[in-house]
């Protein structure tokens, strides 16, 4: 009974400190200007902000859109109430006669009015934000831009010393990105990713403005997609029937990506790593052999089995088919062939490919990958999708159809043929291709946090991520240079799982969202350092595990602590499945919302209900 | 009403596929043996286990004690609940009239039966563990080793293919750990570490056999012990007052510590890593000079003021009593005393501190960091506490009192003065210090997870913490090799906090705690690594977040699938309180646990005793 009571005042009471977020330094006096809470991240275009605030009362803030109807907008606004108002956090709320309050957000569309389905490579993400006469105003050319307009008013937002939510008034921001393709690579392949903690993911992604989730599905050591063509795939593939992504999982996540304005591009990838096909299409595989022996490993050197067959015609028709497929479930106009480490030994080793390839005047196994990429490519034009492929298959001068992507992964240390990476976009994009870079960008290579140097014992490790600049290299025309499309930062699986990509992966993973997003000026890792530690604790707030990259603290909602938002259900997707309002005809106002969100509220409210029944049966018995 | 109904169906049926653990190897087989699920870690001195299975009834398992009042026995048991039956996980109970079934366990103190309170340093934590004529039994000389043999009896336990949970028939154990002190240093200064993670540390300490929880409380960060004799220290010198332990936090973490067999060593670091000192006691602190003037920071070598003043008398009275306090609230008879990295060019800036050393015929700063430590020796002396220091103070040879514990932290990288670690603890040994080791397992300075040699691509990480040999090169007495105790895996907190602890240190510290428990001869880091990894997904089913070690997977119960137990409340001590029961009078049985936990079942009765009480009043209203 004790324990019920407890459960009712904690039901009743939201009476809570939250701390606010200072610096303490030591020994070392950190390089830099301290960040204000309310800096955004990724950095914007042009911003001007006054130094006078308006309160927002959380109860009265209408947000209105000339784009009523459309889900994106409505969800985004339902998405965005536990952030702007965190549901474990206590705030104050100002008098509703008090002179300078926010009175409404408004998120118009300018020109033509849509309501897009699909982000793409090309669409206008530029927004306008200003704050005047206490309206906020958020205009764009598209949805995408209003989405990243919203997420930018969303983290002006602060509550400060006092306990009230307040944001600069006289906000005037011009921004859009500066690349297009600004992208995050999972793998799912080397450990089995949750759904919930891939759509956490997505979640912070749309916190840093990126747009693509690069989904590297399947491996040697799994095939977690549940094919409808081919369901043995993953039946025998995956690592258990647990350990599957079905079709529903797909569409589920590309639905969530999809309101968050992030294109999904899928990755199978051949004709490497493609052992876990082997389980049930053994006959696609390379047999390898040694001591005149078939199926044969070598440490270190070839498995029993690994590598399509390209002298095999059922591998041709069996990506065809599962192209065609994959093309039908995901929206993306692009999907990524792999085409990455290519191991030949395994190829030469075998008697039947040796005779194949001189009986098809193939003298070397590059003209054997080329061979094979050629036969990919045609299936894919046949679908009319765009390729992406990593570096190695351009590496092996194999021509590409135009508009192909290469995904730039390797740096001097892996190919001594070229000097750099930024060498290499150059030439790509001189020779027509476009490209995405990811060589600096591989955040599973973690090390302790920080790196001495003369001039620093203060070098964070992220400023290896956030220091690279793109165009380092580049020389040529202008129409070039829009060839280098973006980035992405890669999470390889190989040790990374549900436990722990979040912290790992962010917020390191934002230096690179910067990166893309804002101006190559935007380029003082001493001055980023701060505003990103700010982030951190800003996504703590969102319930997202991410790591610290300084020492300090956030406040009460760090993880572990008595106002933790990590396991909130409004930042979840493990148990209760999140229930999201339409847009109502004239404006959404937040009037049923109060400081805790409408989840958390609803979870507790099982009590009170039943509370009400039973007086209810109470007051109806003592009739 | 969708929803609640959703509720009592889970509340109802547990009905849930569990799966089991396999391995994939790809293109580089692996060497070494594959695990069995049920591979005890840290690996007992002598095991013995036939093939035939016992099955075990998860309503019919009594345990029974000699030692039936004793409080750590009984809340053992009570803990141990889950960890036998995993409470989200299905299992098939197999009939009672079944030949093979497991009939009880006993618990048995041989020789003086008492039930002591704290573990120390030279308690017997051997044990024996029988399996036998179905009944199982573990004897040792004291309750510590009990709780050793009921950890290796709940590794033994596993789920087999067909959802039995089964125990091998005829097992033979005889094990004792190989050094007595086994530790794990935390620091919570430079982010404050939330008592629930410290909680859920102890608990994977506990099932890795550690006993020593070394917390570096306090540093130049920040100041969060809540001291009782000077509140200002943590008032003024933590990051906020949530940033706090108070005294009932670690009254809480010591009983946690205690019930585990943990000793919790607390260290107050001193003269140097004080800065958080001088928010309320600045008058301890010596102030920097540079170019004349005070309170100069000059980066990468000094703070404004940094260092006790050891010219100041309030210095040594403050010690004196918040020493006093330490050991009055810590149970242990040892107190850590720091005593490392003392820079001493704030030292020689400081005129006043010059003209002190002069007058007092001090003419170095070594003979002044010896002047400060011998009276701080004085003070634990007369306290009569043993004293642990880092190398650092030895280094300047400062003389110790005999019984002083070293912890050696440095290699040939950090002080050229020794070739390495191995050869500073022969001589220190040699020389009657106690030594313990630290050096070879700092877990914060983290790497990507394998390293590639010429023989393997698939060294893994943990491989060097493994491949670790305290004695390598020991020479010398078999008294001073007794005076090597063991060692500590560190992890300093510059990067870590609540949001990356768990996975950043598991399955990694573990590595540490076989070195230290097993005989020298385990050390095949290819076999073990299997061993490790099953032993990771027993974290996992444990509600751990360990990160993974290998490519592969464990099973449903990962983080973010179906049947996590990451945030169920048996494993979590941030919201719901445990209840743990005593024992009765003759043996505890286990017949009112189903295969939920207890704390599962009694958090979902909240709806069943709303469900009683309302039908309860409609009953008496139709009346």
């Amino acid at each position: 009974m004790k324990y019920l009571l407890f459960e009712f005042l904690i039901v009743i009471f939201f009476v809570y400190v939250q701390c606010e977020i200072t610096y303490i330094e030591v020994k070392y006096p950190l390089k830099g200007k301290r960040s204000a809470p309310n800096a955004v991240w990724p950095h914007p275009q042009q911003i001007n902000i006054s130094n006078d605030l308006l309160y927002i009362r959380p109860n009265d803030l209408a947000v209105y859109s000339n784009l009523q109807t459309c889900d994106i907008i409505a969800k985004a606004i339902e998405r965005y109430k536990p952030i702007f108002f965190p549901p474990t956090l206590d705030m104050k709320q100002p008098s509703s006669n008090m002179e300078n309050i926010l009175q409404n957000l408004t998120l118009n569309i300018k020109g033509n009015i849509q309501c897009e389905k699909y982000i793409e490579l090309n669409s206008n993400e530029a927004y306008n934000l200003t704050i005047n006469e206490k309206i906020a105003l958020v205009e764009a050319y598209s949805v995408w831009g209003l989405l990243r307009g919203l997420e930018t008013f969303s983290q002006l937002i602060y509550i400060n010393e006092q306990n009230y939510i307040v944001i600069n008034n006289s906000v005037d921001i011009i921004d859009s990105p500066r690349f297009r393709h600004r992208g995050v690579m999972l793998d799912s392949a080397r450990h089995f990713l949750p759904v919930s903690i891939i759509k956490k993911n997505l979640d912070v992604m749309s916190y840093n403005k990126l747009n693509v989730f690069h989904w590297h599905l399947v491996d040697d050591q799994s095939f977690p997609f549940e094919s409808k063509t081919f369901p043995n795939l993953s039946l025998a593939g995956a690592y258990t029937p647990d350990h599957v992504y079905t079709p529903a999982d797909v569409a589920d996540i590309i639905e969530h990506a999809r309101l968050r304005g992030i294109r999904v591009i899928p990755e199978i990838d051949t004709p490497g790593h493609t052992y876990s096909w082997s389980k049930s299409m053994p006959e696609l595989i390379t047999v390898c052999w040694a001591h005149g022996k078939p199926y044969q490993s070598i440490y270190s050197i070839q498995g029993e089995m690994e590598i399509f067959n390209p002298s095999e015609p059922r591998v041709y028709s069996t990506m065809d088919a599962l192209l065609r497929e994959i093309h039908e479930r995901f929206p993306s106009n692009y999907i990524h062939l792999g085409m990455d480490e290519v191991y030949d030994k395994c190829w030469l080793s075998n008697p039947n490919i040796r005779q194949w390839m001189v009986d098809n005047n193939i003298l070397s196994t590059k003209n054997l990958h080329k061979y094979y990429a050629d036969q990919i490519l045609d299936i894919v034009r046949n679908i009319s999708v765009t390729p992406i492929v990593w570096q190695d298959v351009w590496d092996e001068q194999v021509e590409l159809p135009p508009g192909t992507i290469i995904q730039v992964w390797k740096d001097s240390s892996d190919n001594i043929e070229f000097s750099s990476w930024a060498s290499y976009l150059n030439r790509a994009a001189n020779e027509g291709y476009n490209v995405i870079l990811s060589s600096p960008w591989y955040i599973n290579y973690i090390s302790y946090g920080k790196y001495n140097t003369d001039a620093s014992v203060m070098n964070l490790e992220f400023f290896k991520y956030y220091e690279v600049e793109p165009l380092q290299q580049f020389s040529g025309s202008n129409e070039a240079k829009e060839r280098i499309l973006g980035g992405e930062a890669c999470l390889w699986g190989e040790f990374v799982d549900g436990t722990n990509l979040l912290s790992r992966f962010w917020p390191k993973a934002a230096a690179v969202a910067e990166r893309l997003w804002s101006s190559a000026d935007v380029n003082n890792s001493e001055e980023a350092q701060f505003r990103l530690d700010a982030h951190r604790c800003r996504l703590l707030r969102r319930g997202i595990p991410a790591q610290p990259i300084l020492n300090g603290y956030c406040g009460n909602y760090e993880l572990g602590m008595s106002k933790s938002m990590i396991n909130h259900p409004s930042f979840n997707y493990d148990k209760l499945t999140r229930t999201e309002t339409i847009i109502p005809s004239s404006g959404k106002s937040f009037a049923s919302l109060s400081s805790s969100s409408s989840r958390m509220f609803s979870y507790k409210l099982y009590h009170i209900v039943y509370l009400i029944l039973s007086l209810f049966f109470v007051y109806f018995c003592r009739k």
